[in-house]
C-alpha cells in the first residue's frame, strides 16, 4: 500500500506493481489524516494507471479524499477511482452472519474496482442449514466463492463440498470469548476437512478479493 | 479415578461417588502396570456397588485385569464389570471420521455400562453433507447427540442446527499440523454458531458418556 | 441470531429455527445501532411463533426495542417479548463470585423465556467450601446446574462431584492477569476433574441456557 | 478420506464428492493397517468413477495397496490410480529449502491424478534471492503457483509481488525452535504484506493441490 | 544444579550456595550418563558440606551413583546423601491423584534431605470432598501445605480456604489434551480464587520443597 | 472478596474466612459503584473481626467508602479500617523498576493491616546490579521477601540466590510488546533457575502479600 | 531507565550504567506526568555525564521536558540532551512499511543520541522487490543494518542476504488481524532463513538502536 | 544451506552467499543420510571458496562426510572443512548451565571456521551470581558476547548490564515444563530490562556465530 508523503525516508511508490502483479498499490486509511489519505491517492492517480482503492476510510477521511481527488466512488468504507471495465468472472461471496458483512463488502469493492462483480449473500451460518443449501445452484456456477465467517467458521467447509469453485475463506473478528478475535476462525479454516479451501488473513477481505481477481483473470 | 495400591500415601477410594453422582470411580489405565490396574479394580469392585470400568486398556493390561477379576467384557480399549441393566434413554454418537472411532467407542462402552444403547454412525463429516443429513430423523429423535470430530470440528455446528437433543461435543487429536492436537476442534466447538452446544475435554469419550448418562437418567 | 435489515446482501431469517432445534433465533444487540434491534425483534415476532430475545441491549437498544415492539420484559440486559409457559423442569445456577453475575442472569433470562425457572446462588466460590456445601440438597434435587466461574474456574469440579445432575460450566472474563480474560477459566473447566462435566464458551450464559433447555425440555 | 472397512459404525462414502467438486474422496494412509489402506483403495475404485489416491504411504501399505490394486503408481509417498487425461493448465511448484520437497511432490502427485502437470522448482529460498528472481519468467507465464516453505515462510511474500497468477501457500513444519512446527510459518503466510496470497494448512501439500485444481480447471 | 566435569569451558560448582540460601547445588540426573552423575556427586560431596541430592535418577543412573559414593539412601527417583538432621518444622503433601505422588515423593525426599518431616496424603481430588474435608485438621496444624495437581489443579483452591499455612502449588503434567502438559493446571492454580496461594513450575516437585524449606527453617 | 448486595441470588460473606485462613474477606473495587464499596466494607465491618480492606479504589470509590465507614486509612489505592496490630515479622519488597510499585504498594497495604511491616526499595533491576548487590545484607535478615518485576523478570533468579528467605515473586504487566502483559515475566519467574522460588498471578500484589501474611505468622 | 521522584522506595539512579556498558539509562515517558518527566530528565543531567533521553513523549511531557530542562532537541516523540559527538559508524535502517517508521525514528534518533549517524529508507517492502534492490550498493556498505517491519517481517530475511553487515531485526505491531500486535513478526524474524539475523523486542528501536551503539562503538 | 541431490526440482546452490554475505551455505544434517551429507559437503566444497560446516552430524553423518571429503575437522557434532585464518576479533560466550553447552559449542565451531577464537566459560547462571561477577574483567574486554540459556534466560540481562560489548542471546530449549521448550527463554530475552540485547532462535548456535562473525570482522 501507498502511504501519505513523509517528510524523512524516501516513500517508494510501487509503480510497477500492477503491471507486475495485476493488483496496484491501495492506501489503507486507519492511522492517516485525511490530508495524508488524499495526498496518498492523488500520488497514486499520477503515477500509475490502474484502479486506486482507498480503504476503511472513515467519513472524515472519505470525504477529503474525494474532494481532493474528484471522480472517486464510495461502497461502504472503501472509496475507488478508475475502475477497470466490467470483465467477465465473478465471485459469489457468503457470509455465516451479518456482522461479517464488513469484510464482505471490502471484498465486493476490490473485485468491483477490478472489473468483476459479486453478489454477496449474508447470513447463511450453518445453524440453518437450508440457507446455504438454498444457494446449491449458485454454487454449481460460480465462479469463485468467498466464505466470510467468524466464530468457527464452519461455514467454508460446507460451501467446499458443495461446490466445484476455488473456495477462498476469510475468517473474522466477530464475536467474543471463545472466538479469540478470530484466530479460532483462522484455525479451523486452516484446518478444515474439506480439501482444497485456502484462507486469508483475519477480516481481510481485501486479501480475499486480491486473490479471487487473480484466479478471475485467468478465466475465458 | 480408582488407582492401584501405593505403599505410600493414603489411597483414598471414594466409594460414594455413585451415589452422589450417579457415575462410580473409574480405572484410566495408563501409566499403571498390569497388575495395578487388576488391583484397582478388584479393589472397586470389592467396596462398590456400581459399574466398574478399565479404560484405555492395552492388551496385556486388558488380560490380566480380565483373569484376575472374572465377569469382566471388553470393547474397544474399555473393559467393564457389573454393568447397569439395560434403562431407557438412548445416545446417537457421530464422528466425523473414522479416526474419530476410538473416543466415540469409548463413550459407546461407558454408556453401555450404565444401561444406555448407544448407536455409532462413523464418517458423517460435513464435507459431504448428505450424510449428516441422512441421520435427520436419528437426530429428530435422538435423546442424548455426541459428536466427535477433530480438525475443525464443524460436524457440531450442523448438527445442532438440525436437532431438539441435547448436543455433547467431543474435540479430537486426529489429523495433523493446523489441528494443534485437538485445540483447534476444541476452541471451534466453543465457539459454535449453534446455541446450546456444550463441548468436554479433547479426546475425552468416557467424560461426553458421563455427561450423558447425567441427562439420560432424567428420562422418564 | 436475526439481525437488523441490510440494503444489500439477503437477510436469511431462519424462520424453522424453533422448529428444528427448540429454541429461536434471538437478536445479538452489540454492533446495532437501536433502531436495528427494534426492527429484527419486530421481524422475528412477525415471522415466528416462539418466544424472541433481545440480548446484551444496552438502556438505548431496550428503550427503542420496547416502545417499537410492546409487550416486553426486561431483565437486567436481556429484553423477552413472548415467552413460553411455564413446564417443569428447572435449572439451579450457581456463580463463583458476584462478578459472574451478569453471565447468571442471562441464563436465567434465557431460561425464563423458555418456561424454565432457575435459581440464582451467587458468591459460592471454594474459598469458602462451606457456601457450596450449604447447596447440597438443592443440589440433590436440581434437574440441572449451570456453574458460573471466572479465574481458575473451580468450583464446576466442587459441584459436579455433588450432584446427580448434567453440569454445564460457563467460563468468565472476570478478574486479569493470568485470568487471560476466561481462557484460564475455560481450560480449567474442560480438564476438570470430575466426570461428566461440560463447557459453553467464555460469558456465554446465553448458549449455556439453550443446553440447559435442550436437557430441560425432555422432563416429564 | 474413505477408510478401511469397520466392523461398527456405518462407513459412509462419499461417493458422490467428484461430481460435487470434482475432486475424489482419497485415503489418508496414516493410522491405517496396510490391509486397511488397500480395502480403502478397493472399495473407492468400485464405487466411483475418478482417481483414486492413497496419501502418505509408508512402504508396507504402499506394497500391500499396490498388490491387491494392480495398476497403480508411485510418486514418493503419493499412489494413484485410475489418473485423470492430461488437461491444460499447469502448477509451477516453489519451494525455500529441499526439506519442503515431500509437501511439494505430494502436491505435484495430486495434481497429476487430476491431469494437471507440475514442475518443482526447490531451494529458492530468499536469503539467496537471485534464486527466485531466476523465476521470474516462468512466473509470469504460470497458472497458478504453489509456494513451499518453513521456518519464516517469506519467499511466497516475494513471489506474490513477483507473479499474477493465484498464490496458494503451504506452511511446513521444516526447522526446529522458533519455527514452532510450521505455526510460525502459517502465521506469517497469513499476514503476508503481498496482497492475494492464500494459505493452507501445515504440511498440506494435498489440501494446497485441490485448491489449485479448483483453479486450473477453470482455465480454458 | 553441579553437572559432571567437562572438558572444555569452566565447570563452575557453588561451593557458597547452602551458606547463601540454606540450598545446596543439586544434579538432575536427565541427559548424564551414570558416570557423569556419579561424578558431580563426587565432587559436590568433596566441595561442600551440605545435604547432597541426585534428583529424577534411573536405575543405571542410581546404581553407579551409589556404588561410587557410599552413604547414599534411594527415595523412588531421588537420592540422598549426607542429609541434614531432623529439625521442627514439617510439611503436609496432598495430591489430586495418585499419577501426581511422583512430584509429591520427590518433595518429601528432598524435604528429608533438609530435616523436614514430610506426609504425603494422596488422591484427595475435589471430584470427591469428603477426601480432603478429612485433611481439615492436619490442615489446620501444618507448617507448610504443598499442594501437587494436574488437569484443573482445582484442588489447591480448596485447600487454600481451609488452613492457615503457606501452600505452595505444584502443577503436574498428568492427564492428556486440554489440560496441555500442565499449562491448564499452572494457570488455573495463577488464577486461584484463593489469596495467598503460591506456585511452582510444572512437575517441580524439587522447587516446591525447596521453597518449603525456606519456609520451615524460620520455624521456632 | 465481598461484595455489594445484590438484589438477586443470595450474597454469601465469608465471615469465618478469617478463622478459618488467617485472612479476612476484602473488597475488590473494580467494576463496583462507590456506593456498593461502601455498603460492602460496612457488611464486613459488621459482620466480621478482623482487618477490612478495599482495594484498587479510584478516588470516588474511596472517598464514599471512607466518608460512610470512619476510622478507614488510605495507602496508595487500598483502603484499610481495623488492622491488626503490629507483630513480629517483615517483608522486603524489591521491584525492578518504579513502574513496578503499584503492586509493590499494594503489597505493603496489606502487609500493614495484618500487621507486619515491610520496606519497599524500588528500582534494583539487574540491569544495574550493583543496587540488588546493595541489598545483600538486608536480603541476609529478611523474614520474607517479594520480587515484583514485569519484562524479563530476572530480578527473581538473582535475589533468590542471595537470601535463605523465602521468595515470593509478582510478575508485572508492566512494559510493551514482548513482555504480553506479565505473561512473558509469569513464564519466567516459574522457570527460575534458583530454587524455591514461588510466583503469583500478574499484578497480583494484594495475593503475595496474603502469601507472606501466611508465612510471616509463623514467626516467633 | 530513570524514573520520576517515589516518595516512597529508593529510588536507585544507575549512574555509572553509562561506564559499565556505554548506553546511560533512558525515560521512558509513558505513564508518568510531565512533571515526573522533566523531574527525571533533570536527575540525569545532574548525576551522570553521557546523554540524556527522554522517549515515547507525548506533546504535554515533551513541553515541560524542554522548559525545564533547557538545551534539548526533539526528534519525533525522542528528546535529547547533551548528545555526544559525531563518531565514526553509520547504521542504515529499512521499514518495510510507512507504519514501521515510528520504531524507525526512534532508533535513528538514539542513535544520533550516541554520535552515529543513521539514514532511513521507509517502504522497501518485498512485495515490490525492486525497492530494497535498489539498496544493494547501501547495504554492501553499511556498518550495521536496522530492519524495521511487521506483518510478516519478510524483510530481514531478503535484507540478511545481501549485505554482510550486522542486522538486527525490530518486529513492529503495525497491521492488524493475523499479524497478532507484532508476536508474527518477532516468531518470523526468530526463524529467519537467512543466518546471522538478530531480534529485539516487539516495537523496540530504543533497543535495536543501543544493540548498534554496542556494534558502531568498535569500529576503527 | 546446501542440501544432497535431489533427482527432481533443480537444486539451487547458493555459491555467491559467501561474497554478499561474508557466510557460506552451511549443510544442516539432521533428516539426511549419511552419503546425502556427504555429497552436499563435496557440492560445496567444488563450487565455492569459503568454509564448508556440517552441523548436528550424528556419528554415522560425520563418518561417511570425512571419510569421502579428507581434511575435515570434527568439534562435537559440528564438521568444519577449509576454515578461514585465523584472524582478530574473538567472542566470550556464557552459558547459564552445563546442559547449554551443546549450543555454545556449535557457536564456538562456526567462529572458528570464520577465523575468530571463542572461549565458553559454562555454568556461570545467576542463581550464583559471584561466578558471572568474576568474568567481568572478561566482558570488559571482549569484542562480542554470546549468553546461551534456557530456562528464564536471566543470565542475559545481567551480562548485558556488565559489559559495552554487542551481546548476542541464545534461547535454549533445556530443562521442563515451564520453561516450554525455551519459548519462556527467547520471550525473557526479547524483554531484557538491559538495552541492547539482541536474540536469535531457539537453540541456534549456529545462527548466534553468523550474527558474531557479521560483527567481528568489521573489527580493525
Amino acid at each position: 500500500m501507498v502511504r501519505a508523503q513523509q517528510t524523512d525516508g524516501e516513500l517508494w511508490l510501487d509503480a510497477g506493481r500492477q503491471a507486475r502483479t495485476g493488483i496496484a498499490e491501495a492506501v489503507y486509511a486507519p492511522g492517516k489524516t485525511p490530508a495524508q489519505c488524499a495526498a496518498a491517492v492523488s500520488g497514486l492517480l499520477a503515477d500509475t494507471d490502474g484502479p486506486v482503492l482507498l480503504t476503511r476510510a472513515d467519513p472524515a477521511q472519505a470525504a477529503v479524499a474525494l474532494e481532493r481527488n474528484p471522480g472517486g466512488t464510495t461502497a461502504d468504507r472503501t472509496l475507488t477511482w478508475r475502475p477497470l471495465l466490467r470483465r467477465s468472472g465473478s465471485a459469489l461471496i457468503l457470509t455465516a452472519g451479518t456482522s461479517d458483512l464488513p469484510a464482505a463488502r471490502e471484498a465486493r469493492a476490490v473485485l468491483a474496482a477490478y472489473g468483476h462483480d459479486a453478489d454477496v449473500v449474508a447470513d447463511v451460518g450453518v445453524a440453518g442449514l437450508h440457507r446455504v443449501l438454498a444457494q446449491r445452484e449458485r454454487l454449481g456456477t460460480a465462479d469463485v466463492v468467498l466464505v466470510v465467517a467468524g466464530m468457527e467458521g464452519a461455514l467454508v467447509s460446507v460451501v467446499a463440498g458443495l461446490t466445484r469453485a476455488p473456495v477462498i475463506a476469510v475468517p473474522t473478528s466477530t464475536g467474543y470469548g471463545a472466538g479469540l478475535e478470530g484466530v479460532t476462525a483462522l484455525l479451523a479454516m486452516m484446518a478444515s476437512c474439506s480439501p482444497g479451501v485456502t484462507v486469508v488473513g483475519i477480516d481481510n477481505g481485501f486479501g480475499a478479493a486480491c486473490a479471487a481477481v487473480r484466479i478471475l483473470r485467468t478465466m475465458p
